[in-house]
């Protein structure tokens, strides 16, 4: 018999953990139909040239060697899908009679097959909301909402950076960067000012053939804390000063819907491949996690490609970071010192010699909606410790005694405090 | 271009079918917590030893042919897992600090690349409770609780069909069939009894190679109704003894829980291969689905062999059949003639000149809880057309008229009937 193992590079969720991304993924699916997202699932195998087709459309070929293939026993060639959009184009493609625009969430896991680093595994969860066939900025008001909505809900401050990519298009072209070659290596370079600062970028630009009147050029627009009416006074050509109008609209409807951190961020550029307007990316206002978790952004030409056709099927749409959330939230539980728990149980009933009238009080507990399990163990104390193992809060006991009184023995894990309360006052302690 | 397929054997669920499945699987989820199981999301891809180790231990080794195999960039040999139990009993060996009893669920795509047949796909979802590590025959009935409450929230009246493993063994050992292969093959013809009959059985057993007298030995027990009563009069083998003590005792603690739909069925068989107590299956009382829509039992060796340890790690559990249950749910609709939705928005918001205030109406309802989009079409006709399509129940236009009144005009989509209201009675009457 071999040694059991995970294969290389997946991870199980136990308990403890799956509590907390289940919590995420609720508040995330309950935000995105409360917008009026419909859920769609695609399978997890698609035909491998399903798959293969993105990168046709313009995608780096280096991603499509990260795909797990298979053949299945007819000898087709398949393979597992590394991301929620090309499910959600071949979905579209294939029901020429959908109704646009077609506005759906989907929430499941994706596989890569790339090296392993800190955080990064090969399958890993992704939680999309897109919307196909509007090309309405109503729609990028919407998803910031839903943005703004979530990690309120999740009690999680965070800022959400807004770019479009027409306004890093307009800056580049009036600094004389023409060449599309040029332009991608200048916004690899802009998107890292967080991170490397002024002079890391300059360098950076300099290095990459830009000429020193150019990089400073750029610097006269890309400066942290420029807002968008600055911006609008020095942008002169017209694709920058579409996509100031764009955000400016955009920034119109977010004050209607009541979001406000949403800020403008002129260095964020982010995936540019494909992105053709509005650019999203969440980070935390505070905490020591910097990854971003969430981002989004308008994607007009990828569908059409995809599909095979010249028409333009216009596309938005935001994921959130399950993983990055997920830590964010044990960061902070950890900060208020909550107790890890490692099931919902809210009351473990133990009894002694009262087995009928403990099944009776479990059933009464679950009637009034708290989760409650039936002690399995043997004798009062190894049960208590099962309690406390899986973080249960409350043990009730029910011996002869209490039977009598008709009351249990109430007990506080936590507090170690107890009491005799009645079946129905319990309900009431536990809900409280 | 390629066209663009499904892979052979897969489905997309679209929104109208996702709607129905995602309230079945919360409802579940909701039971299996409120009884205290607790979630665990093991990986999609395991080793493909640890998959195949399962045959090692006892299971037809058919369905290893039935797994879809793959290599990553590393070359380890890799599969899709084919059910929920393997990377259980992976993760119960991994984990040996891991608290008992250990109560857990998962509910998540399978994969089997298997001939494909009307209802059954290559990838379909299992959602599974178990406890590991206790032999109490509490867990059957709690488990038998899960199934009653679940089936009784969907409002699909059900029977479920309980017999022991002992039992059978016992009554085959009474009518003088002694060895293993004999045994497997005459359980194989009895459970059949619902399908082709007493005669139809006794015919099978004799071409199976039992004699006429095993034969009317056999149906002295294995009757149509037969009580649990009636059996212990004649049954007097230790094991089927024993099998009726067990499932007295289950029903004992079924009377205490409130459960009434379980019914002992002495032809109840199914998957004996690893079963070693209760078993149970679930069918509805009525309707045309006769297939079960859920099963489950007590198998105690399995995760011990599989382990390789020579310890007994006693298990039982369920498994509820999404496909079937969603199939149960779609038909009875029908019959109620319920509208088909295809989103879960309540109310589309129809803006006539008025996208501002239309914007606060939509953001008014969802802090509301309601459910509600902004229409992006061109023109009322068209928004209204649009909700139409998608079974949205309500449309709120809202004009200049509107406006000055301080209300919207709220349209009822199936009755066709107008109310003009303000938007807290908007969401009172949707609410109702």
């Amino acid at each position: 018999m071999t040694e059991l193992q995970l294969a290389k590079g997946v991870n199980d969720i136990p308990p403890e953990e799956k509590i907390l991304t289940n919590e995420v993924v609720q508040t995330i699916k309950e935000a995105f139909e409360l917008f009026g997202f419909a859920p769609l699932e695609t399978p997890l195998i698609e035909r491998y040239e399903t798959l293969a087709s993105k990168f046709a459309a313009g995608e780096a070929s280096d991603a499509l060697k990260e795909v797990f293939k298979m053949k299945d026993q007819g000898n087709r060639d398949l393979g597992l899908r590394f991301d929620l959009t090309v499910p959600l184009a071949r979905f579209v493609a294939m029901n020429p009679t959908l109704k646009m625009p077609f506005k759906r969430y989907e929430m499941g896991p994706v596989f890569r097959d790339g090296p392993i680093k800190l955080g990064r595994t090969r399958q890993f969860w992704q939680c999309d909301a897109d919307v196909v066939g509007s090309a309405s900025l109503l729609n990028e008001a919407e998803l910031l909402s839903i943005f703004s909505m979530v990690f309120e809900k999740l009690n999680l401050p965070v800022i959400v950076k807004i770019n479009n990519r027409k306004i890093l298009n307009g800056i580049l072209e009036q600094a004389g960067l023409n060449e599309k070659e040029e332009r991608e290596k200048a916004i690899v370079a802009i998107d890292k000012l967080d991170k490397i600062g002024k002079d890391g970028v300059s360098k950076e630009l300099q290095e990459r053939g830009c000429s020193k009147k150019q990089s400073d050029a750029l610097f006269t627009f890309i400066k942290e804390g420029i807002t968008l009416q600055e911006l609008e006074q020095k942008l002169t050509t017209e694709e920058g000063k579409q996509g100031i109008a764009e955000l400016k609209e955009v920034f119109s409807y977010l004050k209607m819907l009541g979001v406000k951190c949403v800020k403008f961020d002129v260095s964020l550029a982010r995936g540019l491949a494909y992105y053709t307007g509005a650019v999203f990316e969440v980070f935390l206002q505070k905490g020591s996690i910097t990854s971003s978790l969430g981002s989004g952004g308008r994607w007009d030409n990828m569908i059409g490609q995809f599909m095979g056709s010249n028409r333009e099927v216009p596309a938005v749409g935001i994921s959130f970071g399950l993983v990055p959330i997920a830590e964010a939230l044990k960061e902070k539980r950890k900060l208020e010192k909550k107790q890890e728990r490692k099931t919902s149980t809210q009351v473990l009933v133990i009894s002694i010699n009262t087995l009928n009238d403990s099944l009776q009080t479990v059933r009464e507990l679950r009637e009034a909606g708290i989760a409650a399990e039936i002690a399995l163990g043997k004798g009062v104390s190894k049960n208590l410790d099962y309690a406390n193992a899986l973080g249960i809060p409350f043990a009730a006991i029910l011996g002869e005694d209490e039977l009598k009184k008709k009351k249990v023995l109430l007990k506080d894990m936590q507090a170690g405090t107890e009491q005799l309360l009645a079946v129905k006052d319990v309900v009431k302690r536990v809900k409280r």
